[in-house]
């Protein structure tokens, strides 16, 4: 009946991990998932058949936001929707632009309605609705849509945020009801999101209110926004038990490499950053040694590989000195290769963890890595 | 005996050109050839896995200018060369820094015995003779180098050019007699570069003078410095006959597409140009069907490859709707999808050309290439 069949295949027997098979119409995915941010419809550096050879990305996750306003919604629903037009063959997440909305120096009016803001491309005036980005998303072409949520700046009132989170509930609730009449036959499903700020009564509260409406998964959104990382940490705790655990869940926007397996304690199956991505064309570099920042002096002569205990192009093929050379020249091929490495250095952690949850080993991966003996998540055999 | 072997497969019966083999350390490449420019140790865009897979470019030009002064030939030695530093594994041209030199607004002074200049990046006062050109292509691992050359701006007079031409010929014995003295063993050879602005007798002059040194080839420089493009031809066309038939020609810079069969028809084996990957990341492309200045409102919905006749990854997989899309956004996607597709057709006007050179009928291609009637090249088979 769903358009996504959530299939779940072992759950750890100490905490809330679970590794699942979440089914869509372009494909499966292997859960628990990191999504790769690909922004104006391409992951910035890497062509689809990066993804697909070299990095096996399951699902990408683009920008309703930016989509809306270049090239259009509706150009690309004429070119039969966004993985045509990007010739992205797997599963696509979207976001419903609130994240993107809320964050404009532009952002004009927020009422019962939706939002109203200008384009951060040419100052024009658009207006969001919880139906309008449904249809946006549904134009798009979509595989997980997410309904138009408010989200708060870090702190907030908890006056403020009781508000906000009515004013959420409420456009879910006109999203989804939009949703189930437009929906039919096009195998795509519409994620609420839970907010309420950094108060646990109130994202308890929020979830409450959402389950109502019988998603076939939830979001837990508000996050990344500036709060301390254990507060993340702490709203997660609060709000993934309460949502159903036949169904997917997603925490939108983190994290660091070292919190995704903390996330996953808690029973999250879906993350998203643009962390790999951003901190890639800047010369900060994930590796199983560590951070590398890659413009630094030492690496000026260093023969070695820029994570020895990585498979990807990046590190079989170069070195530290070239890539730091590449870097300091500006060149695009710096962007491409470390766009690469970040990408493949998160999912690969995440398929260490899948795989120590399918062994029933995910409390000693834990535990090792807490205790930083495993830098290197646990690899597939 | 000579670092390269050159080995004539064909000749045309009614023009100068020849198909060929030119043997190098780092394996053989098939003439004429089209080189892409690699200007800091990487051709901007490709990783050398594309330029292999997707181009199969059999020699790529790097700059000694730019590598001596970032990351510094001696750094790259240590590194045991450019092939090594960059993971090309193919043969390199490298030119001798003179060019770049010699448009540098920041030159400060040329004498007998060099030129003093000053870095792009930092203005530090840096000084190339015949000698230490010779040596920082040997240092960077060069398969062919070129001799120090006095590239002059156009227009000259035939006084400056006459002076600036005995330069070069100085020039030219200095750093092949050092190069004899040092380059045993390391199987690389040295170009000498007829200069003599756009005058035909001190081009012819510059070529006999030149032919003393008897080298494994021979390089037609001074070319695309803002003359007319007749002019450029027919300087090739007086040079080139009077250089051995049984070495390698090559003309430095050039050219448009629509150019390299006069060129080859002249007798030339070897061009280069940054036309194809410059043009690319502005977003003028190359196609059969002429060019495609891909901003252009009429590509907004279009639905088409960039070339119908073109096999690249970028044109059977996306459209010029999408090209357009990730050009406006600004996306690095678009320099790598646009570079790739553009040395491809460059590379492939070259295979075309050979292949006509070798089945003999060249003759048949120019014409039909000259009248417009064949804007694609034969393929082969």
């Amino acid at each position: 009946m769903s358009a996504l069949q959530f299939e779940i295949q072992a759950t750890c027997r100490e905490t809330g991990a679970r590794a699942g098979l979440l089914h869509t119409a372009h494909g499966t995915i292997e859960t628990p998932v990191f999504m790769p941010v690909g922004t104006q419809g391409t992951v910035k550096g890497l062509a689809p058949r990066d993804l697909v050879n070299d990095l096996d990305a399951k699902i990408i996750l683009a920008n309703t936001y930016h989509l809306y306003l270049r090239p259009g919604h509706e150009r690309i629903e004429r070119f039969g929707g966004l993985h045509r037009f990007m010739s992205w063959p797997r599963p696509i997440l979207t976001d419903s632009g609130g994240f993107q909305v809320f964050s404009l120096d532009t952002l004009r009016k927020v009422t019962e309605e939706g939002v109203l803001f200008r384009s951060h491309l040419n100052g024009d005036a658009h207006f969001f609705s919880p139906e309008s980005t449904v249809d946006v998303q549904l134009a798009l072409g979509s595989d997980i849509m997410m309904v138009l949520d408010e989200c708060l700046a870090y702190p907030a009132t908890h006056h403020d945020a009781l508000e906000s989170m009515h004013r959420t509930i409420n456009w879910a609730r006109v999203g989804y009801k939009h949703y189930l009449q437009r929906e039919k036959g096009r195998h795509c499903a519409l994620f609420p999101i839970v907010q309420g700020s950094m108060y646990p009564d109130l994202r308890t509260a929020c979830a409450e209110a959402l389950l109502e409406l019988d998603a076939a998964g939830y979001a837990i959104g508000g996050l990344s926004v500036g709060e301390p990382r254990d507060l993340s940490q702490e709203m997660v705790a609060v709000t993934a038990p309460l949502l159903p655990p036949d169904r997917p869940r997603y925490v939108m926007g983190v994290g660091m490499p070292e919190e995704l397996p903390q996330y996953v304690s808690q029973g999250v199956d879906m993350m998203d950053c643009v962390l790999p991505t951003r901190n890639a064309r800047n010369g900060y570099l994930f590796t199983s040694e560590g951070k590398v920042v890659i413009k630094q002096a030492r690496y000026i002569e260093d023969e070695g590989p820029l994570d020895p205990a990585c498979n990807c192009y990046t590190c079989r093929t170069f070195t530290r000195a070239y890539l730091r050379h590449l870097f300091q020249a500006g060149e695009i091929l710096f962007s491409v290769l470390a766009t690469l490495h970040n990408i493949r250095y998160f999912l690969d952690m995440m398929r260490g963890i899948r795989h120590a949850i399918l062994v029933g080993k995910f409390p000693e991966y834990l535990r090792s890595f807490q205790t930083g003996s495993q830098a290197r998540p646990l690899t597939e055999s």
